[in-house]
């Protein structure tokens, strides 16, 4: 159930505790934020040493505040907070916005002051923004509301933006005035004692102010919850999640006492969840300009026209490096430009039409590009020598962009000179986006393909296969109540085969004749494996012996390694035999990552996922979607497809054993780790040959 | 040796062909633009039509100059630039700046044109810029000449920027002044007809006015002058070269008629020539900002510094994914600020002095940091409340960065606005630079680092191995007088003999009991091939047999592969037999690149080979340091070295073939490709184990 942030964005009257007239005081420059905003409530600070401040009268303390109070800001002395809290708590205001630092991070003494104030908010019920932050903004036509510190005040617009941080937050709000963003919200959270990101997603979802959200974000309150609510929120979510290296990741943790989880599986986890992650501020601001106007495309082909060449081979270049096409013209296209373009033009793609391209051309070359193209970049830098106003060449691009409301038409100037903004601003009027530089049109066109992409979140849980909880809870009962963390490699099959996911047949031997019918039975090569559910990497333990072939060789490996058995202590160990059969090398492995929950790995196997430490990963719950997207994206999968006469690998079988797995986590927090290592796949399935599970230690 | 110049850059007296009063008269323009910028020579319009223009008096014909003239530009019709030229070269006038387009680039009858046009040029042995160029600019104090119709004037400075483009030169020039960067010489290099890039980078080696230079190219006029030029101008040399991706080449292509070459090889040519390679305009701004005012960083360790949590986090993520070092900091360190900051400071790498930090903090901060830090990245944001002139900040970093000439100082402010402009002012009195956004802050920095790489480009020769030329020689005559273009198995082994690369041993067996003998010599596992200089692909045509362990096996895969060799219809086919190797297989190539000449190609071989396309170029000739370095950037590297038990590949060996293979390319331009593949390698040496040496058909 979504909280009530109404009277938080939107009070009727607000209090400012610790308002004092003293110059730099953060009270009197929110009171003051509060009036110069146009706030069309009453406001009424509070300090009992001031009879008035800046003008407004002043009352001693919080029990002196009239009824209507929907919300107090708190800028007084950490010592005090709490009683303050419980004040407000007690007269029934239940918005607050608590500037005050010194909780959680700054040291022990503030973590417990925080615990006590998350008490009196649980107590009273209240609506908390902070501690430690630098207040909220509302711009909207219906209210104006600074309530912070910030020196920035935004114009209003359609972006919703949720900071962790209070200096960055006021950086990008300078950011987005510059670069004409409209912003409608801005909550800095601060420390989340009470209301978190995910409170604000919820209510942005009904807002119909907002158009999209912006977070900026260095760890997660509740990640299940905010994908649950990202999922659904129905409108573009753009977050600048930092920590994205290992030396950021330091930074995050000493800055707000939050563990940042491994890169990988943040950027895994946005995915799935349909956030379209950016990762500077320069490429937030091109995502949010992107969106805040633009169409997203139907498909990747890009045409591009220009009226100076070098510009577009720079955006064609760019666009290819974003993964974006430039096919070539169709032949009907090459002759339709060909029949009103001069003879030295260029009928690539790029489209160069020379320095004398009028506007006329612009409107008849987008018009047929745009016919093939799914969306186009159209570089006008005004030449020397131009007989129109460059407004006409505005105009017909508009035109061409306005009849096709499918396909996003961006346009780069080249220049921000005075003469190419009566330009500009015609574009503007039909929502048309410009940019100085091709790079930075084809940054925008890419997020907008992302953006596509992202644009129907996942919502299917994969489909159910055949799984068998309870059978695999009775193997992981028996492991417990034995005391181990470890299972036997029959155990770890049986509880592989409950979800589904194939186990390479094999056999224990007690004696070598058990063996000799083995090889009888299935054929060569064999491998035989001591098995014991404390030993974990067989290969470094001299453990494994692979590609036997006869009898003899059987039984010399027989003997050797129950040589080396004897030499290992091990907790109940026996051996184990398999045949050995070829195909494509993989891992897949599952881990509970402390933020995320259970978290599925995938790897090309063998020398490889070692040396090139290419893997991709995903958070369950994982659909099929996703899976197959996860399979797809590590550098080797090539490795995978047809190649030198070898049938691709079937996929399907893969993807199941990534869903189940995650299924897998989910079901049973307590697997600490699994690790299939290899699982061999061919173009018919896919099968586990060795496996390890553990269960965490308590 | 390099032409003089200084008289076109320099001259006393400008004569403009074509000048007319008309509105949006090129000829017009460029007088107007010469005057305007304060050329102090005299100025002479030529046209028949006027006595004067723009109230300059006009003489009717070139052969009225006067004889001071020492430059002049030709802004007329195209049909008369020939007989212009022509005037020109009789008069003595020596530097022609050719405005006039339609020659080359606009199809065969403006080629025509264009070669005409050379044979003038060399016949009066002419300094000519163009034709179809924008112009050139002189900015320096002592001489300003805008000899361009760019509206674009440069405010003077020490860097020199040569274009091949009109337009995108132009949109640079305004991208510098909002930059603020300062430009010595400008010029738009057309097409090329006289005056290359090469020409004004032999100018530029001796003009003291220049400390770096740019070049903007689509195409290299001749990559081996440039990289002798490059490689010994004693400059930073930034180029910015389009066409990096296939859409952009074939737009090149169709823009200038030249023929880009793969990326890969532009790069590490571009790279063993010294040159700082940027991709975007945006990155072009960064790094000539960083080499105008920076000093080069001796090592990758950073140390950042903050009153601003979040922005230090994205420095710390920029920084690591840039490859630089974010180390955590020493105990002594940690202590050494302890004993100044608050306690809720972060004491980790970022510093977070938190929004209380004062002028004196940010000193001796940044003083303990370089003590073991190789640069620095300060960021202050001006915190509301904040007791001093925020230039008092700067003026600490300031003092600091004085002290410590040889550590890059860069700040970043988190804003435009008007708050910070003072701060700014002051380090730039230091050349201490600013930049608003961190992630800028690290890029410049990380330029640097790379600027500090190519300091000392390699003009090393690499070692002369023995390399017996002439035996190669004589192999490769004999199979051209065959009139063969594909050699046999030992004449390849021979020519790589004769320059020093082990092949495998081998040999032909013309009856069964020869392969006997070759088994009982030295031992299984044995291979077995056909070998025939027009059979390319061994393995497509089952023309390999491997794995053959005894004569039985033996005697099976003569008989099978001379049924093979009878099926096939090649020229001389003989069966080789070689001992089969163990090792890491790697694949090594040679082929001519139509622009650079011989390129030298190396990658793991096998099938991730073929699968990833992981492999690195280099242009011959290769040095040592510059082969280690191409062997080192392939991303399977990590293959290479200790690795699951096997000791490290042993990299001189491979050093070795690289030079070799690139000194073989110059010796012998007719060699069209080499291919060894595999060359098998371990911790004592490489060789190669099949091999293909194609000449040219011609």
């Amino acid at each position: 159930m979504a909280r009530d942030l109404n009277r938080l964005l939107e009070p009727r009257s607000v209090a400012v505790v610790g308002a004092s007239p003293k110059a730099g005081s953060v009270g009197g420059t929110i009171l003051d934020n509060l009036r110069a905003c146009g706030f069309s409530g009453s406001l009424h600070p509070v300090n009992p040493k001031y009879e008035e401040v800046l003008g407004v009268p002043c009352v001693p303390a919080i029990s002196d505040l009239p009824p209507e109070v929907d919300l107090a800001i708190l800028a007084i002395n950490r010592n005090i907070v709490l009683r303050a809290v419980e004040e407000c708590g007690k007269k029934g205001i239940a918005n607050l916005v608590i500037i005050t630092a010194g909780f959680k991070e700054s040291g022990e003494e503030g973590a417990k002051l925080e615990e006590e104030l998350r008490t009196l908010i649980d107590r009273y019920g209240l609506n908390v923004v902070g501690p430690n932050c630098m207040g909220i903004i509302n711009s909207s036509e219906r209210m104006r509301l600074n309530a912070s510190f910030s020196r920035w005040f935004p114009p209003g617009g359609e972006i919703a933006f949720v900071s962790q941080s209070g200096s960055l937050g006021e950086t990008l709000l300078e950011c987005f005035e510059d670069a004409g963003l409209g912003v409608s919200r801005f909550v800095n959270l601060g420390n989340r004692a009470g209301l978190t990101e995910n409170d604000f997603l919820a209510h942005l979802a009904g807002d119909d102010a907002c158009r999209a959200v912006f977070l900026y974000l260095e760890s997660f309150a509740d990640p299940c919850e905010f994908r649950r609510l990202v999922t659904s929120i129905g409108k573009p979510v753009v977050v600048l999640k930092a920590g994205r290296t290992v030396a950021g990741a330091a930074a995050v943790a000493s800055h707000t006492g939050s563990l940042a989880s491994p890169d990988a599986i943040v950027d895994a986890f946005l995915h799935q969840s349909g956030v379209l992650r950016v990762s500077t501020i320069e490429e937030t601001l091109t995502a949010l300009r992107a969106l805040e106007r633009g169409v997203l495309p139907a498909g990747d082909r890009v045409a591009i026209l220009t009226n100076a060449g070098g510009a577009g081979i720079i955006a064609a270049d760019a666009c290819v490096q974003s993964g974006l096409e430039v096919p070539p013209l169709s032949d009907r296209l090459r002759d339709g430009l060909a029949a009103f373009l001069p003879p030295e033009a260029g009928l690539g793609n790029p489209v160069d039409m020379i320095a004398t391209a009028s506007s006329e051309h612009y409107e008849r070359g987008l018009e047929l590009l745009l016919e093939e193209a799914d969306a186009a970049i159209v570089i006008f830098r005004p030449p020397l020598v131009f007989h129109e106003p460059v407004e006409a060449v505005g105009a017909g691009i508009a035109r061409v962009a306005e009849a096709q409301p499918g396909k996003p038409v961006l346009v780069c100037t080249l220049s921000h000179a005075a003469t190419v903004e009566p330009l500009v601003a015609k574009l503007r009027e039909a929502e048309v986006p410009t940019y100085a530089m091709p790079e930075t049109a084809v940054a925008a066109l890419s997020i907008l393909r992302r953006a596509r992409e992202l644009r129907h979140p996942d919502r299917s849980e994969a489909a159910a296969e055949a799984s068998d909880r309870a059978a695999a809870a009775a193997v992981l009962d028996r492991v417990r109540r034995e005391g181990r963390t470890g299972l036997f490699f029959d155990e770890g099959a049986e509880v592989l085969a409950a979800y589904g996911i194939p186990v390479c047949p094999y056999a224990y031997l007690s004696n070598i004749d058990e063996g000799a019918a083995f090889l009888a039975n299935v054929g060569s090569p064999l491998a035989l494996k001591i098995d014991a559910p404390d030993l974990a990497h067989r290969f470094e333990w001299d453990a494994v012996i692979t590609g036997i072939g006869t009898e003899t060789e059987l039984g010399d490996a027989f003997n050797r390694l129950q040589g080396v058995m004897n030499s290992l202590n091990l907790d109940g160990p026996r051996l184990l035999i398999q045949k050995m059969i070829a195909g494509r090398e993989l891992i897949f492995g599952l881990e509970q990552d402390p933020t995320f929950g259970p978290a599925v790995m995938f790897g090309v196997g063998g020398t490889l996922v070692e040396a090139l430490k290419d893997v991709s990963f995903g958070v369950a719950p994982i659909s099929e979607r996703q899976a197959e997207r996860m399979l797809r994206s590590i550098r080797a999968f090539p490795l995978l497809e047809a190649f030198r006469g070898q049938p691709a690998v079937a996929i399907p079988p893969l993807v199941r054993i990534v869903v189940a797995l995650g299924r897998m986590g989910l079901d049973f927090p307590e697997i600490a780790e699994i690790d299939l290592n290899p699982v061999i796949a061919d173009e018919h399935g896919a099968v586990a040959v060795d496996l390890l599970i553990r269960l965490s230690e308590e």
